[in-house]
């Protein structure tokens, strides 16, 4: 099975400014997307372009440039229109994140688009026309405007979600402490807090789940487990006593 | 109840391009976040700050500045840490996606931070050490560097969406058809491929199911089915007949 990210275009139509384009390579790459489309872009990747794509220099310089959005969709089976308002003529639209999953389903079938419009303008009715699915990202109603690129990074991100399950994050790689361990540890809290008179017999039963609740919330880990026993030692080390 | 967003932090540390300061405010405004908080910044918020930030002038220019991340942190009940990989000494990490919930969450209690490091070098071990909770953006292995205001992007989206129910994307408000008018469609429908003789009568039974699945997937507008019986009656017109 290939992956679904390589079949998926990312159309810039009319694009302004070379910054966009540059930074919208990094937004790719970051997400694993690598096919750039560009619709008659106003100006064409430059000095600027190429250093806000920082390592992504790749994914710019295999962009291909086309006159029509109809020439960047040739070869699709499925095409959505990024857009900030629900127009009149177009299909209801979905936000990005249940959008993610229909278009990563359609990559089944074939290569798959997703359209972005000019900085100011955003896309003209007729470019929205040729897409089947309008896709609107949720912003603040007040101030709507997210840059070019960092939409195509929000819904990179959504694609690279709904097509690669990331598992866990990369733990840090500390073993955490066993049952046994944690067992033996509160037996010695427990010594510890009556010997040492910090807590009298009378009252032990009702804070040594207290305190048992708060080293719980900890997770510990296997050393920590020795670290703290090991401070319980010294603690209860009588005057004269040999370390050990 | 006030607005769970008002009381997250974004902190940039050490930040080297007043151009991501810039992208940064205008991130957080898309995404309805306004509290910008600068640690040591590398150079103060200049001109291209103030392009980059587009409309959101505002959460620029209310950014406070201080000498160290601790001051940042002053009066939080909650600091998340913006890191690319898990270290060490620092608990497991979470997912932006997962994160954002109990980021939210500890809103009920106070102030929030989530502190973004350095361009380049990202937070300092110490500075990771007085957030709670390290934070992760799941990205390309191979190249998961993505740009600071696009990490802010990424995560100012994510907490919009823990806090605030987006509802359904707002719809082009065509009225859709009624039941009614649906199964009149669906009789004009069969009578028009019958007596045209587009199909005959044997036929009919295996066919008209399909056709009217066909028309069922469009969850066809009021107006579109007076627009298609309009074009039925057109077609079944009898040469001579008046049109009305």
């Amino acid at each position: 099975m290939n992956n679904p990210l390589d079949r998926i275009r990312i159309v810039l139509s009319h694009t302004s400014h070379p910054g966009n384009i540059g930074a919208t390579a990094r937004a790719m790459k970051t997400m694993g997307l690598t096919q750039l489309w560009l619709v008659n872009p106003c100006a064409d990747p430059d000095g600027v372009a190429r250093a806000r794509s920082s390592n992504a220099l790749d994914v710019l310089q295999g962009a291909r440039t086309c006159a029509t959005l109809e020439e960047a969709l040739d070869g699709t089976v499925f095409a959505a229109a990024m857009t900030a308002r629900s127009r009149e003529l177009a299909p209801p639209p979905l936000w990005a994140r249940a959008a993610a999953p229909q278009i990563v389903g359609a990559t089944a079938h074939g290569e798959v688009a997703i359209v972005f419009g000019n900085e100011t303008s955003g896309l003209s009715n007729e470019e929205t026309a040729l897409c089947r699915l309008p896709v609107m990202i949720p912003a603040n109603p007040a101030y709507s405007s997210l840059n070019l690129a960092a939409a195509v990074q929000v819904m990179a991100y959504e694609l690279r979600l709904a097509a690669l399950d990331p598992g866990a994050p990369p733990a840090p790689e500390n073993p955490p402490a066993t049952a046994e361990q944690i067992r033996h540890f509160h037996e010695h809290l427990e010594a510890a807090v009556t010997e040492s008179g910090f807590l009298d017999p009378a009252h032990l039963k009702r804070l040594m789940p207290r305190l048992r609740r708060l080293f719980d919330r900890i997770a510990l880990e296997r050393d920590e487990v020795s670290l703290l026993r090991g401070m319980l030692k010294t603690f209860m080390k009588k005057p004269g006593d040999k370390v050990d």
